[in-house]
């Protein structure tokens, strides 16, 4: 079987020196483990829950950015785009291309993601949204394939909304998911959020459970999760955007360590 | 206090006199019951299951008809936006801006549309969206409030996610919603959706349980709901979108003859 | 139609006074506004979160309360039992013999209270259980059936889990119950708790939102709701149990004259 | 670290032989692999969703055959019971006495197993209710902490309400458990479970997804529960109870070593 993938980086780019630093301790562990690795970081955070949230360094200078690492480093990159018309430019860049969960049902986003990777031969990853069912993706899947091959798709589960202000990862989901004829990731970071509880701010950022991301992981690799979907900082509490589900960088090698033998056992029992 | 406001008309614009006709009836029923009326109808549907759905006839013909329905009905009119760069034509138009539900937490389109109200003095309506608790309405409210005056603002309630392919309206959250300063009415045609599953068409429509508008109607009303939102056609099974849940137009004046009734009682109540 | 039947009274039994004045009280109101009205008190509350919770004067002493309540007042009285070998006991004083939400799934208890029901010609109530879906009732009253006329019985909406510590009231329930062919009445008192989270005791009782009990009460009857279930305290924040949503005597006149009004539009409506 | 636990036998009671089949296959499973192993079978199954169920041989006919696996293959059982006066009774047979979800905030019930676990030095299960949070679990392990030591108690994760019809595993909630300072273990058989609706018998029997177990049991041991609870039978679709989530005998090595080995790498990790 395939190896674990990994899909890790950062939540949103803030300057260059930290998107390198975070992509290459990342790609060593991943080498070292014999991981295929992409770096992962959005340039613009669309849909913070306040107007006066960082919202990243836009499409230009994220752009740049995502640039750099991917010809520093030498590794594929994904990130996500929000709007029809950056599709086009994204995918000259993004080896991935993702459709942020809230938006995964606007008709327009997903064909344009569909057209660019069809035209520039790149993936996309689509984030299950928190009000779809697994089986849901399944029309998602379709919207793309009269675009371009549903090979290039991913389907990535984050949590599903379970009463107010908290997400639930249905672990029998990654395999539904599967039956669609994708890859599977789990993006455990998002999957911590509460979404609206974060008691630093009151109320006005998404809330995590740092210490629930590594549950959520190890579970969902169990489950027969393909690929994970991981953020992390240099200084967790200091992130820009999501501080509270970001991993301390140090935890990146015994996590993927630990994840790259769960995926292994899982695939042997499948 | 205020009388139960009406926004009703049709799912999504189809031929100019599909829109005058609805739109007269509930104009004159509305006029016999003392009921505020607005006109709601969208001009294209961006989330639709499937890529093969009705989508509406877009924004310039769809524009066009609303101008016609306000004009020849003298009523004022309701759409909705899904891209940031609508919303200046729109609010040339439109009385009342509709932020959908997906998209309530989309900064660039939140700011759009509050500029646009802004700058031509209308009004706003923002969906919860189903993955929302009633007080993260807030943020979207502050969000708002830095670019023009909360006083523009409706919040509509239609539903949160309970479970898979299930929406359940709390009515409780309709108070709390209130406790935020604003109107808020019920969008009980969307309420009774039952997302992803309507047998009719192979999980490729979002289904609707049509007997359920009216008792979520009357509820809602009974719960402190300041305006209801409903749309009608007249065949309804033959609705270009979300037929499942549509009213029959003749249903209409005994139902807000009801929700009139119902509405004074709850007012005198509380 | 059928008048709205109100089931009302305390939610334990403290003393004798306290049982005759909420009853009386209630007797007024109801006969003023021409309804049908049944006293309820628990004799002992089963499940309390904490076994240092007052729990009631127990069997013996509780079914002397009722029987005096019943003399007194001339009234029917309510109550529900916990274990199967109370029911004969029980059905010898009480008109209307309740099954708890948590136990309505216990296949000796269920029995226990239909052979009792029919040996003293009593009505049976059923608390849906949290985790039960409206359409799930069928197989209860199919074994009270077995047992017993179906016409005995009565179904009682108390809320469903949603997410943890919460619960929603699905008003498109109580139709789905009522095509099971039996009245369905509204626990608005139980509907508004929040389990395992009332701040006033550090998470050792069940929480309430006293406020929300009129607003559960008056959509469940817009919704077509056949009768209601209220508990009330002549010092509802004295209580002895669950005064977090308990309401004070004297809002029981009002409330039940807004109930009644809204019972007949919507039965009018129907 | 302890090693994994394994507490696993059949659904309910049928024939003594197929109890020692189902043992005897176990126990030889988990020496082999160096796991501790505790038979597990129900002597009545209190709440079938239709009184024509099976039920199994009841109290005296179940003791006999528990104590009989006990004897013939030496090793401890584990039932669970459904009023509080049988707890005496199994308990002398019992090694781990079980209070079933829904019971398992009846105060009696709980009483009664902590006195008799108490006086006769065994241990206690509790299934977390389907209603319940993971930190609610707090309460029950308090009144058992008012009667003998908590040291007894191991709680048991099966699933969470989630919309109608549908169970969801929370895999971060078995880190809340444990929090408690108990052992945690996964009942991965009724966690699949789909109540209400198995198409087999019209919705008259509580449905299974048997394919889902070994998913769940994987995911949740990579979660950190500390054993697993599972249920066998010689020919699953033929149980007389649960059958559509039972799983063949002959699955049990192959997926015990794969859990083993996710216990261990869990373990390491942690």
């Amino acid at each position: 079987g395939a190896p674990l993938a990994v899909i890790a980086g950062i939540n949103v780019l803030e300057d260059l020196d930290l998107a390198l630093t975070i992509g290459s301790a990342l790609k060593e562990s991943c080498a070292a483990l014999g991981l295929p690795y992409m770096f992962k970081a959005s340039f613009d955070k669309a849909n913070r829950s306040s107007i006066k949230s960082y919202r990243g360094p836009g499409l230009d200078q994220g752009l740049e950015q995502l640039a750099a690492v991917k010809e520093k480093l030498g590794v594929p990159v994904c990130t996500d785009i929000h709007e029809p018309d950056q599709a086009a430019r994204v995918a000259e860049i993004a080896d991935l291309i993702q459709i942020p969960a809230f938006l995964c049902r606007q008709t327009d986003l997903v064909r344009a993601v569909a057209e660019a990777a069809e035209a520039k031969d790149k993936l996309i990853q689509v984030k299950k949204a928190q009000f779809l069912a697994p089986w849901d993706c399944k029309n998602i899947v379709s919207k793309i394939g009269e675009v371009t091959k549903t090979e290039r798709v991913i389907l990535c589960e984050r949590g599903a909304s379970f009463g107010y202000n908290n997400l639930v990862v249905d672990m029998l989901g990654i395999g539904e998911m599967k039956k669609l004829g994708t890859p599977v990731t789990i993006d455990a970071t998002h999957a911590v959020q509460l979404p609206g509880a974060d008691p630093r701010t009151a109320g006005a950022s998404t809330g995590g459970r740092r210490e629930g991301v590594a549950v959520i992981a190890r579970s969902a690799v169990a489950a027969g999760a393909d690929g994970v979907f991981l953020e992390f900082h240099t200084d967790p509490d200091k992130a820009l955007c999501d501080g509270p589900s970001c991993l301390a960088i140090e935890t990146a090698k015994p996590l993927l360590t630990t994840l790259k033998q769960l995926h292994e056992i899982t695939a042997a029992a499948s």
